[in-house]
């Protein structure tokens, strides 16, 4: 596209070249990938497309000081997250990177994050664009999912139970301790940081809880947000156990390393920590046999934490029954504190 | 996703209102728009999901002045654009959106401008992400197009024809006034900038040249350089008739305001200028009638200017045979002069 100003040099490369050495690898499932005006996917008989799209911004989402392999890691690992919450089977993605300058170094370790994860799920790299302009990171994800089996925010079920994937509030933590509000062990607080740069993205799980599950989230805004949009879009409420939610945090737990926190601090990191990229989903009791298994096949933690209600409330308790206040505000990206 | 940095409030709205004020209307052809992890969209029997992705910056691609509505569709029409350089009927797109705050006033006229060219080709808004950061503007767009039928760059074949539709030229005139650089009468440069600003995606041509045209490409870098593209990835040539191509620019031929340009100006202007968004395309002579018929069925202008050629140049010829050096570069995003 038409550049505006006159600009001086930045680099050693034009955009071709760029692409060329750190973007482009022959697609094995597209009929068509990078180079061309369009990429051309093919969806099975019978499965929908699933996608989604979500943009990385310095400062907001990373730090300038972010490992790029890291980064290239969690740009894709987002994305794939709400394939998992979806139930849906990667494919594809697109890559629109705007750059401040073309640095090999730093796209080398970048496209060597973001390789690694695509091999690991076995997707191609399609299509996308690149610029000149603050750094931005959009990676558009595409998947497979029956239009049957695909698991929805809206179909949580009065009577079903709520259960999360892994650990909730590493991120937080590790967020916290950077901003200098907490203080941990070293080998806590590089868990945590692990966790907030390279999350895993719950897709096999997703995959086996087709058919189970009756509706699911990604967790990127913390648990009592988004369960409140699956609660909001089901038309139900829920009952939470903040005991088992607290449970999940992995740095109170672990024999290696353990810390105390207080529980009001344990509630604030896993409620509304944010950033966790695990599932939160809704079964029918008669199904618990079946989220064990699925647990077990797809090797992934899971809490019972609750369960759906026919009130619109979000009740948390405690391990006393008390109902305790919920004044941890959903992470909103226009509305902070 | 977790915000890194604690940050002061900036607008009335939260992200999810946001969404819904702005960018949520009901999806009519997706079984799944806006508001769940991902958006699901059935691809018909037979047909391929073609995607493009196309990332605008300001003060790169668009002024900080310009008209918000404006901006809305050239955001779509860009990516449009490539759509019809494949052929494929336009379904759905993405929108992720980087804001530096919320201004209601800025995103109704940008969303009015956007779903008036949504609304021109049939298409729904299905997903996408909003944060706040630089303005940067990220759509993908999907569409269908059978695996047959698909217009790429590498079908060019030795001894087609090539025509480039509607006008080149306009884009770069705009810009170079706004430089300072060249002067032409107010409604020259209105037209101009109308063009520069709300770009014509030739979709309706492009769906007509399936099953004519061999090879097809979008022009945004310059007329010589997404030419040059098709040969490279047809392993082919070209030679090229500057007149005929200089004859595609609007404000010499319009007999309302005729301004004069030197020759030079004019090849400038149309053979690298850029962002025109006119589709250049290649065919087999047989097919001059049928390329006529479609010129006319999608109501879209179209110049012959040349034939692919077995010798892997790209020759310019002047009215009078000669052979033109080519110094006109193509615009490159990290090369620029």
């Amino acid at each position: 596209m038409l550049m505006l100003a006159t600009e001086v040099m930045l680099g050693f490369m034009g955009e071709f070249d760029l692409i060329e050495t750190f973007f482009k690898r022959p697609a094995r499932h597209a009929t068509l990938g990078v180079g061309d005006d369009c990429a051309l996917l093919a969806v099975a008989p019978g499965q929908q497309l699933a996608i989604s799209s979500d943009m990385l911004v310095e400062g907001r989402h990373f730090l300038s000081t972010v490992n790029p392999r890291h980064l290239g890691h969690k740009a894709l690992a987002v994305n794939l997250s709400d394939l998992a919450a979806c139930g849906a089977k990667p494919k594809a993605f697109m890559l629109a990177l705007s750059l401040p300058q073309v640095d090999p170094h730093w796209l080398s370790e970048f496209s060597q994050g973001l390789w690694a994860l695509a091999d690991a799920h076995d997707i191609d790299l399609i299509g996308g664009d690149t610029t000149r302009g603050p750094l931005n990171i959009c990676i558009t994800v595409l998947g497979e999912v029956s239009a049957t089996q695909a698991l929805l925010r809206s179909g949580a079920q009065v009577g079903d139970d709520i259960y999360v994937s892994g650990h909730l509030g590493d991120a937080r933590l590790a967020l916290e301790v950077f901003r200098g509000s907490m203080k941990v062990p070293e080998a806590v607080f590089e868990h945590a940081r692990w966790r907030m740069e390279q999350p895993t993205p719950r897709v096999a799980l997703g995959l086996a809880l087709r058919g189970i599950a009756h509706a699911a989230a990604d967790i990127s805004d913390g648990l009592l947000g988004d369960l409140g949009h699956v609660l909001k879009a089901s038309k139900v409420g829920a009952v939470i156990d903040t005991q088992q939610v607290a449970s999940t945090l992995a740095c109170t737990s672990d024999p290696q390393t353990p810390i105390q926190l207080t529980l009001a601090s344990q509630l604030a990191l896993t409620l509304s920590g944010g950033d966790d990229y695990e599932l939160v989903f809704t079964a029918s009791p008669d199904q618990r046999e079946a989220v064990v298994s699925a647990s077990q096949a797809s090797q992934t933690k899971l809490t019972r934490i609750g369960r759906v209600t026919a009130s619109p409330d979000l009740v948390l308790r405690a391990a006393d029954g008390q109902v305790l206040p919920h004044t941890f505000a959903s992470f909103d990206h226009f509305k902070s504190p």
